[in-house]
């Protein structure tokens, strides 16, 4: 049951994380930062390699400091010493969490003191797709303690960071799509009509595991009769007949790095509207990839697709866009939509989602990862059928 | 391999959030808020039923609104339309997101200022345990466009609001409990000497799963000879070998509730240290069962077991507490340490997790589900075995 391919090795070497620093503090000096503010888990994991699933608790706030040079530095509660003693950091500052009285921010004070001061600015980001993992209340308290420092918005920056993928972090995507490649392709197997939508995903997320995926944290269905209504809810407890169509989009991870792409399915028999949608789509993916070279903005691979949709009668897309970048996130920047100027650089792993209401209550989505490389770009998917597979 | 008893009903039905609407706006009366803004999974649930996986993706806010009086107002991502739709909500106000130049601030100053304005005032929770999710600089320009409004800290509102469940919530997390406390039971027929934490790790998730679990958010492991140092990293490769211990533990969920809590196992033989410092949290979780009751302190349980545990050799807790709440996240307050006050009632749902380090480097912890009853709290998990169970 284990995906074919060996499993990259897991983790990164230490040359990893300190190219990931040196490109961080080449852009600080350009924008005159004295050091970088991180709170949320893919940040503080980027530059650390602390992969811990206890982020799912949110209690306790975790910090990292990227300084102007030198090593990042972690302010983390106590319960993370163990751990964090096993990355490549040196200086790690650690309270006894749960402390509301102050959960971090005395400590954090002196750390950001202790900085060399050359431009009195810092950066936390602010911006879209952002939020800062820690007390409101405490941020305040943390501004209010260092008074003279500009405080300004690091989203840019971490963005421009991230974006672009290591070799070894696109080893990690391309794993987990090709384990979501050969559950999806298995799925016939197992799936038949009388099922419900919540069965269904149980053995396809037990089979995501079996098949070497570290964890399953998306796995979502829609379905209904010739269409589904939407692709964010589910699964629940209805029951799979002839005449409907399932869509199944899934995120699972391999060493912290996600896939995230859909498959659609027909039962019984597939009526003509959706066939025509499914191709339409279909076409759409395919002018996706043409369009999906270096130095092309994400809205022009947007409208390429969208072209194709428009032609096949799409009368919409309430998801607000068709794809989006992919890594230690679910959904990461770029989005393919308009006023995304984004250009693409070989490196960036995107998916290209096109989806359009091609009935009322009725949407087609289809979905494949894939990496920006000089010339046409690889396919981290296998690329899905051209037809819907039909389960009897 | 499903669970026993048969699954709680999923979803709750009106009454459940007309009651909790009514509570809030009970406390936010008292309290002089004209609305409540909330960003966050947990809270947005709460309040109007919406459970989606598609909180993974971090691109687009969510906003509810509780006003002092009606039912709560939506101001969402058009991909969450549909799901809305379904839910007891009336007022369902949407935006084409992701959209970074507005991403619903516009809407969401509109529906602020639409209400009716009798204090000035505004809770957003900004305690302990909460963070803002949205991007820091849209909540900046929200605040700009509500001149006088004042915007207070709601995280005591919103903390009492959700501390105590509903006999419906804890059918839930019984539920949960239920399903570990088999599988976790049944774990050493399917581990041996020789597996990797990962491999047992992979086998218990899939089994929770075959069990009736709708997801497995948190499950880590930590192993070593005669001790492990950390409850939450791993799962690694490290091969289990004669000697080794061996702590999982696992959140797991049904339909949105979690169970937390863990199980060590021996391999081999159990060496003295090892057998004594597992009775030693074997007693004190007893002492916590036995100081919890309403009108306790959190503290005064946790004092229970600690007072054991130094008794039994504890050279201290890097864990920072002894348990806490639980409930739709994997941690909820109150905290079970020194300072917190919170005074136990029936129908909060907690954790005892009384741990120590042992001897240098080496933890034992311990945990057990309870919910408060008028006397006798009521086990949620099956209680450990007094003993650590053998793997071959």
């Amino acid at each position: 049951m284990e995906a074919q391919s060996e499993p990259p090795q897991r983790g990164f070497p230490v040359s990893e994380f300190e190219e990931r620093t040196a490109r961080a503090q080449r852009l600080m000096a350009e924008t005159s930062l004295d050091a970088l503010l991180l709170t949320t888990e893919p940040e503080f994991r980027y530059f650390s390699g602390f992969l811990s699933q206890f982020w799912e608790s949110p209690t306790r706030p975790w910090f990292l400091i990227v300084p102007a040079a030198g090593k990042p530095i972690a302010v983390a509660p106590e319960i993370g010493a163990a751990g964090l003693d096993a990355t490549w950091l040196d200086d790690i500052r650690t309270w006894p969490a749960p402390r509301p009285a102050d959960d971090g921010v005395g400590l954090l004070v002196d750390a950001l003191k202790g900085l060399a001061t050359v431009h009195g600015r810092i950066g936390v980001p602010m911006g879209a797709e952002t939020h800062l993992r820690m007390p409101l209340g405490d941020y305040t308290r943390l501004r209010d303690r260092l008074p003279g420092t500009d405080i300004i918005d690091a989203a840019p920056l971490v963005r421009s960071l991230r974006m672009t993928k290591s070799e070894r972090e696109i080893d990690k995507i391309r794993h987990a799509c090709l384990i979501a490649s050969d559950a999806f392709a298995a799925l016939p197997e197992q799936a038949r009509t009388g099922m419900s939508e919540r069965e269904i995903c149980r053995a396809l997320k037990i089979d995501l595991l079996a098949r070497g995926a570290d964890a399953v944290p998306y796995l979502i269905a829609g379905s209904g009769p010739g269409g589904y209504d939407s692709i964010i809810m589910g699964p629940t407890d209805r029951t799979l007949a002839g005449g409907d169509l399932l869509i199944i989009d899934t995120g699972a991870t391999f060493d912290g790095y996600f896939c995230d792409f859909d498959r659609n399915f027909a039962f019984g028999e597939i009526d003509g509207d959706a066939r025509r949608a499914h191709d339409t789509v279909y076409r759409a993916t395919e002018a996706g990839l043409a369009a999906a070279r270096p130095g092309v903005a994400a809205e022009a691979v947007w409208q390429a697709m969208w072209t194709v949709l428009e032609a096949g009668g799409a009368k919409g897309n309430d998801v607000g866009r068709s794809g989006h970048g992919l890594g230690m996130q679910l959904t990461e920047p770029p989005s393919l939509m308009p006023s995304d100027e984004t250009v693409l650089e070989a490196g960036m792993v995107i998916t290209l989602e096109p989806g359009m209401t091609f009935q009322p209550g009725k949407l087609m989505v289809h979905e494949e990862n894939i990496v920006i490389r000089d010339g046409k770009p690889e396919l981290l998917s296998r690329r899905a059928p051209t037809e819907m597979p039909v389960i009897g």
